[in-house]
């Protein structure tokens, strides 16, 4: 039988480390991932090609396709769009392939919405206790911008009640084996299992 | 915080190699696991330590265990009782050590009935298609022996979809370290996490 692939969602706060821990994943190598290859409206670099960095738009398609909801997702940033393509997504999944996005908690809440089903990883700061009691006694003595900034993580925080699973980046090593144990876990769970089998039986 | 422990119930049908995979899971000792010990009528054997191998019960006392539901499940097995004190188990759990069950399929489904919350694995034949094939075509060459388990191997792996986790037990060493992830895993998982956040507050 042949398994649909996981969309796999790994999201956290602002800085906290999502970029290298994807990498890390990535360069590992073990598990085949395709990582979900993005819209954007912005100028393309020297060097990068459509369909391989981005899938390069105008900022016309781009609004079609955030009408005709095409999109999973998407932001916009420093003036330019970015979004994740949803026929992409579900046509890798189809094929068996597990998709791994990396995103920012707005757009995973996004994606939530869309495809609950997608299995949600949040990654927390190393030190949760001490930014919680940082967050409690906030604004005492803060600047403006670090009342600001705590704020953001507090909102973003608030929102790992809508994730599946918590992932402490101590080291990135550790949270790598521990994002690694849940996606073959998900794989090995008797739902996915039997609904892999229900829909190759009506094939 | 203190996190509670997870209840693990390892099952799968008679034969699959259960007790192999759970020695092999506790020898390997990289994770701390509490063994559920069974209450049992039977006679101590030479050297078996009352509270270490078994809590040792006469049949009249285990009879009223059964009846003041402190069994989380029970069996008879010639001619003699075998139980899990649920008692037992709840300090374990509640003490933050994780506990294991290693348990035949009707044992583990009362299990699933009085403790809903735990984590049940479903360890199944290397070759499960092949195997149902072989149900399949049951019974038009087979003796009645045959036939008789293969009735059996039908009910059992039926149960499967009241299972969390379907693990092959292809060589144990791939079903450790899949039951392995798969604990790991759990204890990431949001849900608990915030659970255990709650009560520790409610403390």
């Amino acid at each position: 039988m042949t398994e649909k692939g996981l969309l796999i969602v790994l999201s956290g706060p602002s800085g906290v480390g999502k970029g290298t821990v994807r990498q890390a994943i990535f360069s590992k190598g073990k598990r085949e991932f395709i990582y979900s290859i993005s819209a954007t409206t912005r100028q393309s670099r020297p060097g990068e090609v459509d369909g391989v960095d981005y899938f390069f738009k105008t900022r016309e398609s781009f609004e079609k396709m955030i009408e005709a909801e095409e999109l999973l997702e998407y932001t916009q940033y420093v003036g330019n769009y970015y979004g994740t393509p949803i026929d992409y997504v579900k046509k890798t999944l189809e094929s068996g392939k597990d998709v791994f996005l990396e995103i920012e908690v707005r757009g995973a809440m996004q994606v939530k919405e869309r495809m609950p089903e997608g299995v949600f990883i949040f990654l927390t700061p190393p030190n949760m206790d001490e930014l919680e009691a940082r967050i409690i006694n906030r604004g005492t003595d803060a600047s403006p911008i670090i009342r600001q900034r705590m704020e953001k993580a507090i909102e973003e925080i608030d929102l790992m009640r809508y994730y599946d699973y918590a992932v402490e980046n101590d080291t990135v090593e550790n949270a790598v084996n521990k994002i690694l144990a849940i996606i073959q876990s998900e794989h090995l769970k008797v739902s996915r299992l039997l609904e892999s089998k229900i829909s190759n039986e009506e094939e």
